[in-house]
Formats: C-alpha cells, structure tokens, sequence
C-alpha cells in the first residue's frame, strides 16, 4: 500500500468517524466539566452522543421541548451513537436514552431529580434572556437546607429555604414568605436546580423589581405514618397537614417572617398547581396571595361551585385575596386550554385574577421559570 | 394438560423467575421510595438487580467495600439480571453496573456525587453505631448553599455551609469554624450528602461532645481565568488563592466567627488531606487545628525537610499547632502505611500528633465518617 493510499483511507476513517453536528456548535452548560458533547448548536439544535457500543437499539427521549417522540439514533463507525435533534424550546428538558429498552443517563450531563428519579438535564439558552441567569455581579442569597421532625408523617423532613440576600445583616428586617411548590416526580431540590428560583429572586432584586421575601420549598410528599411510600397523591390530606399545622409555624418561629396572612404567599406548577388551589381556597384566613401554574386540566370548573364555592361571592373573595394568579405555556395544549377555560369562567364571575400565557413553552421549566418571574413580581404590593 | 401438571409449571416458572437474595434481607436505605432492590442481608451481603435485557453481559463494579473486583451477574429467566455480593463492608459505597462495557447506573438507588459524575450509591448500615443517623429528636442544623463571586477564579462558586442548632437564635454568640475539604471527583455537596457531616456535628452537639462551630465545604476544585476545566489537579495555587484570599474572609464577614487562628481548623480527605497539609502548614498563621484523614502515599517523608521544614523545630511547631491529626483506615493498605509512617516520623521528631486507625474501612466514606467524628470531636478546646 503506498502512502497516499493509506492517507486517503485515513482520511476517509476519520471523516466517517467524526459525528455530525451543527457547525459553531458549543457544549451545553448543563455538561459536567470537559464534557464535549451535547453540544448545542446556533439554530438549539442538540447533538448527544451514547457509547453502547453493544447495543441494537438507541433512542433519545426526553421533554417534549427537546424531543417530541423518541428518536432513533445513529451507531457511527467508532461505534458511538448519536443524533442531532430538529432546533430545540429554549428551557431546561430532561432527556435520557433508551439502549435496547433500557433507560439510562447521559453520562456527560447533570442530573436532576425529575421523574421520580434523578434524570440528565439539558439547559437550551434563550437569546437575550438572562432572568434566570446566576450572575457573578449581583447579591446573592442564601438556600438553606431546613431539617424538621414531623409528627404528622412520623419522620424526619427537609425543607430548602431561600433567603434573600442581606437577610443576617438586615437583622431587625422581617420578610413576607413565599410557599413554592414542584410537580410530580421532582423534589424539595427541583425549584433550585432545574427552576432557578433563587437566581430568579436575586436578579428581580437586584433590578428592584420584587419585594425581598423568603422563599420556601418543600417536598410535595407526604403520607401519614405506616402510609406506603407508594402513597404518592400529591393532594393527600397528609400534605396539607403538614403545610398547615408544621412547617409553617416552624418558618415563622425560626426566620424572621411577617406573619399576618397578606405576608404570604403559595404557589405551585403541576401536581403543586393542584395543591396549591385545594389548600390556599380551603384557608384564605392563612394565605392572600396564590398562583397556580401549569394545572392538571379539569372537568367543568364552575365558579358557583367549584372549590366549596369560595368564588361564589366574588365581591367578598376580591377584597380577601390579594392576588389569584393562573398561568400555562401555550404547548401545553390541554393544560393551557383549562387554564384559560377557568381564566374566563372566573372573570365571567366577577372574580379578579390574573392569566399570564408563557410563548411556546410545553410542560417543562422554561413555562415555571417564566411564571415565577411574572407571578413574584407581584407579590406583597400594595 | 391437567390441572396438576399446569400449577406445577407455573411453580417452576415463578419460583425460576424469583431472583436469589438473603433471606430477611431489606431495601437499602438509600433506596428510591418503592424500590425493592438493592436488597440489604442480615449478613450485609447486598442483592442488586439490573434490568438489561437485550445485554449479553452484566458487572456489578463499585466501592472496595461492596466489590473487590467486578462481579458477573446472572441473567435470570424473566430477563433481569442480579447478583449476590459476598457480605459487604459497613459504610457507604458507590456502585454502578458494566453493562456489555457501558458504565450504567442503577435507577433504583439515589444519586451521589463522586467519580466526577453522579453515582449510585448505597448504604450498608453498621451494627449498634447511630453517630451519622439523620435522628428525628435532635436539634439539627442548617446547611447554607452560599454563592460567591471568585476574582481568583473568575466565576460564581457555591460553597455548603452548616451552622450549628441555635445559631439563629443565639444572635450574639460567635463561633469557630472548621474548612472540611472533599475527594478527587465530588463536590461541596459530598460532606453532606455521602459523609453526613451536618448529622455527625448534630449528634455530637446534642451528646455534648463538641464545641458548637461552623463547618464550611466548598468545592476543592479552582482553575485561574482561561485554565481549562480539565485542569483538576487539586493542590493548584487557585485554590490556595480562593481558601486564604476569599472564602475565608467571605465566611467570617458573612457569619458570625471567631476570627483569631485558635478558631480555624482544616480538615480533608484524600485530594483533600493533601490541599489540607499543603495550606495548614504554608499558613499557621491562619490555622491552629489540622486534620488529614486518608492522605495520598507520600515517598520520603522527612520531619527535618518535608512542608518546607515546618516540622524541624518541634517545640515551635508543638507550640503554635493545637492539634496535627493524621488518619486512615486499615484497609487503605498503602494509605494506611504511609500515614503510620508519617505518623511515627513525625512523633521521632517530637511533633505533637494524633493518628486514628479506622478499623476494617477502605479508601471509602465510612473511614471520613469515623474520622469526622474523632476530630471534630477535639477542635476548639483548650
């Protein structure tokens, strides 16, 4: 064989090896360090790469936001598999492989816990969008990890608690609190994590544009004592309980909180949506403001009866609550038609509340993170 | 066919299908909520289970305390493969499976950070011994997620910050603090989440058997501007800078300390006991208590040369140094020998020091454990 031979089928392994993806492509910021792959391109396209040399079969999965079916992967001649999605929703989507009918991680990205177990997350930038963005030039809270002992569930629980930033100097300031509460299958970690909720709150004050309050997440969970762990509706009584009659009083006692019920707030997203309109509706006496994201689509809500017909007298519930606040993403199609449905019936009822529509955002955090922003925004005015 | 002959085939085939595991044996504590497998036996052998079913071939690998070496797992008849390991040490390790040469993590077992990825874990629990329990009826901590912005490094970093039970309350008092530094390939969280560092402290303080103190864990990891990510080696003069330039003095502007040296302390594991001598001993100025536990093998030790000859005036040294406390567990082999030499050099020389022999543990969390425990045990008195 001589040597330009040789160079030539050299060239032609290499080039063949080599994965296709988008030129001007840049790793994702969710890559563990010196991960190269996935690499995201200027049009959000994303190129992952899997190294079940052995496999028959390789699918990514993932949100909907990222990959709407799964798609078929690609085994290179180096034998690592791989695939370029179509541009992806700017946002946070989870995503995981299907090797031979077996979920697995992408090893080369962060996990977070999201389908009841933790799960490789991608984070897709959204041009000139930096609300969420943890900024090294701005003041940063604190996110407090609170362990408690509930009575109500028998167990030891732990709560993430945001300060915002000058809370241990400030040390005569007392602050209006905010419940935020995650979807099915995430954690007490997943408003953090994946929603940014502190970076959220530390960029809106820093812009003067919220009122500086603490921030409380919890875990959505909660059965009472001898209750299997499967025991996973999120509307459990036992949730409630604990919310009511536990953690709240322990925020109140151990942070410097104002109490009076137009000091606070809950909201949730998802499952948390869900929970958040069955306890906050249940005790206005408690809460004044609320917001409910995402919602679980529901059949025929009526304003004169829905909720033990709290909307029933809207002049009363009007001057009661300080904010009802509902929100979806337009691609949450079922979700965002429910929401808006309620949206309508309510004003129709003469009950004042806000519906905030979240562009071209499914099911996912980008539609949580743009929610937060809007709903803490106006939180605990005047 | 029969009756007879058709529930004896179905007793074969499930009692065939019935994958083999101790009798009495339990979900491992750091099981996902549900999840049956990895089983935990009376004797501490451990059964895991991996559902890859197309695979032609199985390890289990991980942790010297769970496997020494890989071990082939069985695929049994309904397609899951599993294995029994032989009875595994007490302790945390990681571990994951080698699917047909893929590394895989298990989706039934929580997440920790280590290798540099996440990793699964598992918990082995040890007889009679609670010093690490989460307890539901003692006074716990919090653990402060606390963002700084790094000129050293150029970007945002996170550190994980405890403050004792009562640190809120008691707004005047003020107290030591203790930098606890991890292993090659974890994070700031690893203290936490592997070494339970907040529940070591906890139980300590409320059996009275420590000096209440701040316990900061950051990420032992720092490149300067333009370094790459893949610049790992923890000793760099980066990380020095970010210790002695900035968190140190972001943590005693930022809390409550005691700022004089007799109330600073240094403590690491593994890379970290390295980074830990390294500093200490550059900078006794700024630290009077020093704990390396499970240091890399050093060659050569010399008490007249080594650390730039800090050791050669042991009464200077004897008299500045509260406390020199090497450890290692007598599993490490090497590890644990070059610590023993180390150790006895050092008390040749006349230096003043401590070693604890972790018994039966290898280069794993439940040494660090036990060694937390022995050193923060003596930090702070006089």
């Amino acid at each position: 064989m001589n040597a330009w031979i040789c160079c030539s089928l050299l060239f032609f392994v290499l080039a063949a090896a080599r994965p296709v993806f988008a030129a001007n492509s840049v790793p994702a910021s969710t890559n563990l360090p010196g991960a190269e792959f996935p690499r995201v391109g200027p049009d959000l396209s994303v190129t992952v790469r899997c190294k079940a040399r052995e496999a028959k079969s390789v699918k990514l999965e993932g949100g909907a936001g990222l990959v709407k079916a799964p798609l078929d992967m690609v085994k290179n001649p180096d034998g690592i598999w791989s695939v370029t999605t179509p541009p992806a929703v700017p946002g946070f989507h989870y995503y995981w492989f299907n090797v031979d009918g077996v979920r697995m991680n992408d090893d080369a990205s962060r996990l977070f816990f999201g389908w009841s177990r933790d799960t490789s997350g991608i984070e897709i930038p959204e041009a000139g969008v930096d609300f969420y963005d943890a900024k090294p030039n701005v003041p940063h809270g604190q996110v407090r990890m609170q362990w408690y002992l509930s009575k109500v569930t028998g167990g030891l629980r732990r709560a993430h608690v945001y300060t915002p930033p000058g809370y241990d100097a400030e040390a005569q300031a007392r602050y209006p609190v905010l419940y935020l509460l995650h979807g099915a299958g995430e954690n007490e970690r997943s408003w953090i994590e994946q929603g940014r909720a502190n970076f959220i709150l530390d960029n809106l004050l820093a812009a003067g544009k919220a009122k500086p309050m603490i921030v409380v997440v919890d875990s959505g969970y909660a059965s009472f004592p001898g209750g299997s762990n499967k025991d996973r509706n999120g509307a459990t009584a036992a949730f409630e309980d604990v919310m009511l009659k536990e953690l709240i009083p322990l925020v109140d006692s151990t942070y410097r909180t104002k109490t009076a019920r137009e000091s606070r707030a809950m909201a949730g997203l998802s499952m948390g949506s869900g929970q958040t309109l069955a306890i906050t509706l249940k005790h206005l006496d408690t809460f004044a403001w609320i917001g409910a994201m995402s919602g679980p689509p529901r059949q025929g809500f009526d304003a004169a009866t829905s909720y033990d017909g709290v909307f029933k007298d809207a002049a009363a519930f009007n001057a009661k609550v300080k904010l009802l606040w509902l929100g979806a993403g337009t691609a949450e199609d079922r979700i965002h038609a429910s929401t808006v449905a309620m949206h309508e019936a309510l004003d129709k009822a003469g009950v004042t509340n806000v519906f905030y529509s979240s562009p071209g955002t499914d099911h996912e955090w980008q539609t949580w993170r743009r929610s937060l922003l809007e709903f803490a925004g106006r939180l605990f005015r005047e």
